[in-house]
């Protein structure tokens, strides 16, 4: 087939997009849509009509997850499926998630509405959790469908609130038995657009991004234990200063970063005590996030990095402690896929890259369970998460144009 | 004279440094004290009748400073002041200060009690306030007695409770003018002992400090304002990060200030912005505390360490504030009081040193009035501003015995 001009159909994502936004709408023009949360309730609900007014069979799972499905006439047992996830941070923007559920609608009605029933069955999914803003977990739409999360994981968990999971569920109508096991085993495979959140492309002047990985990250929370005294009468070689020798670990892992090909390390969080202005910190505790799309240099890195720390505090007679909390690994997409995707792109002449996703997302999980394929769109200045995130409508309109031509190469040829 | 053996006033000193401590004594075995509340107002009160018993002739002035004096019979004008300050701060020790007024009091008691009159006017005082621990202000009694202080600086002040600094003050009976003016042009000299609050005696093993400069501060408050972003979408290269920007400054200065002899700089609080794991800080605030006895060396590093500061900052393309809120000049201890301090001491063959003071005192106040000498005895490990604060019998005892045998060369001979 041949893609439209991005012109024809700016003006429905636009619209839709608009749509999606109200529902969480906040008085900062951003959005915040917390999973089972009454904007996130009647986001899926009208969802579920409008794929249905598209001509869509739906259903939701008993996660919440949304599904609008078009049967194949051929092989209707496997599942092309393609979407996102509707939950948002909070005070996020409106493309992060939705516009990968706008772009998978639209595709799949065009091709619906112009060429009828495909050959293998195509569903859009509106996952119904990937941020884990509400709940301390994430991933929770794909990871219910994948086996990557199961139902007793949630029991304990409270939102800021104190609801729990469960009961935050179950207001929402899900995790009562009243629809279909999350769980699936007729995926095909999963395509999945979403905004870029870094400024790569807009750097490059690229339209799109064919991710060819998505990074594996490893979190640690790091505490120095020193001793606090008295700032004017504690000589500097008598001082076991927590706070300054935190500042040379993260001093020295910022600098050994910057001398890697493609890994990001990043102290976000830090937090000192008594975080008194004369006196020496006795205690500092810091995080520590580290990215890369292979797992040998991830692993590397951290531990050159943590022979230091512990070389330095001992030194400095300081008690280090470092405690690991987040190991996901990097996940490769589909190279077959991303061959076609890069086939159609090619022929489409649209500026594009190979590209690393620095940042998790839905095709990670479904990455390690089927093949899957993930395409960016520029964020402008790469700004995410916030009501600034921005996207121009003819990025936008090429990002659904290429999957349009990707999910009709799949399923109806 | 000959001064006593040690062990003759141990208990005395206990016994009133346990009778001080009962006024604000806490469930943590500590001391809270603060300017013109409740324990403050029966802690003077009762120092004025234990005064009165000995002898002494007492008056408040009218910010609250105790004075118990014992004319002298030649010069009786010209008055020798001796003591240190009542207050403490919240959860202190209860040697800070209450020391050396108790050490004041035996003193001068031993000698009236022996000696009768003294040829030169004593005074005792009990400083109202010193530490800065309930109102935005220090050196409320000394400044208020040398004219550092005056009563239009307060008006504007209230505590942590809201409560009006006069209002406080009228509460306890003070700045009500049913007092003297606290302003005095007759004082001669004035002789401090105090807790070192350090650990330099301790490990040196010496018993008593000959202080020779009270160091200079200055305070800084420095904000670096990069830019905050997605840790896994904005590559090494393409960061504004504020806290690892900051982590070198801080790296920086301490390994700078390690290099500077009797210099110390402290970061002791640091704030960042928003302080979350997977965002790179946009905004990194920290204090920092330089010290030093001698101008120049204060002036230089700082100078030194600033234009660092703003060389990497500029390369980060984060913009640097620094805003200085103390300046507060060396101080030196008179000359010819120390040397005949230093003379008893090497005639009672204790071991002592010549040292700086990295610690404030009522005795910088005085210092820049009139011929000021200040003794330090040891603080055990340096514990400091805690109820864990503690120094030997044996060493309070020598710091009262040469206290003693100081004011009687200065006022009897």
């Amino acid at each position: 087939m041949k893609v439209k001009t991005p012109y024809a159909i700016q003006d429905e994502i636009s619209k839709m997009l608009d749509w999606l936004a109200s529902f969480g709408a906040t008085d900062n023009n951003g959005v915040t849509r917390l999973l089972y949360s009454s904007p996130w309730i009647r986001a899926q609900q009208d969802l579920k009509e409008k794929m249905h007014s598209f001509g869509f069979q739906t259903h939701f799972d008993d996660v919440g997850n949304l599904f609008g499905r078009i049967e194949g006439t051929v092989e209707r047992e496997q599942v092309i499926l393609t979407g996102s996830h509707i939950d948002s941070v909070i005070e996020g923007g409106k493309y992060d998630g939705a516009y990968g559920i706008v772009a998978s609608l639209l595709a799949a009605k065009e091709l619906f509405h112009k060429y009828g029933k495909p050959k293998k069955t195509i569903e859009v999914v509106s996952l119904c959790e990937e941020e884990g803003s509400r709940f301390p977990l994430s991933f929770w739409g794909s990871g219910s469908i994948t086996g990557k999360h199961h139902f007793d994981e949630i029991y304990s968990l409270t939102d800021n609130d104190g609801i729990p999971f469960k009961k935050a569920m179950a207001s929402a109508g899900f995790g009562l038995n009243n629809y279909p096991n999350p769980r699936r085993d007729d995926i095909a495979c999963f395509l999945e657009v979403h905004v870029e959140q870094g400024i790569i492309l807009e750097n490059s002047k690229q339209t799109l991004g064919v991710v060819s990985h998505i990074v594996g990250q490893k979190r640690f929370t790091i505490t120095l234990t020193g001793q606090s005294n008295h700032a004017g009468t504690t000589p500097m070689n008598a001082r076991k200063d927590a706070l300054a020798t935190a500042c040379d670990l993260i001093h020295h892992l910022t600098n050994k970063a910057k001398q890697q090909s493609d890994l990001v390390a990043t102290v976000g969080n830090i937090q000192v005590k008594p975080n008194v202005v004369n006196v020496v910190a006795g205690e500092a505790t810091f995080t520590l996030d580290v990215r890369h799309h292979q797992q040998e240099s991830l692993t590397t890195f951290c531990s050159e990095v943590f022979d230091y720390f512990q070389k330095v505090t001992d030194e400095q007679h300081i008690k280090l402690n470092i405690e690991q909390w987040m190991d996901d690994k990097p996940v490769k997409m589909d190279e077959t896929l991303m061959s076609k995707m890069t086939d159609i792109i090619k022929k489409e002449k649209i500026p594009f890259r190979q590209m690393v996703s620095g940042a998790g997302h839905d095709s990670q999980v479904f990455g390690t369970f089927c093949p899957t394929a993930l395409l960016f769109v520029p964020s402008h200045q790469g700004i995410s998460h916030s009501p600034k995130e921005y996207t121009t409508p003819e990025d936008l309109a090429t990002g659904v144009n290429i999957l349009t031509s990707f999910l009709y190469e799949l399923a109806y040829t």
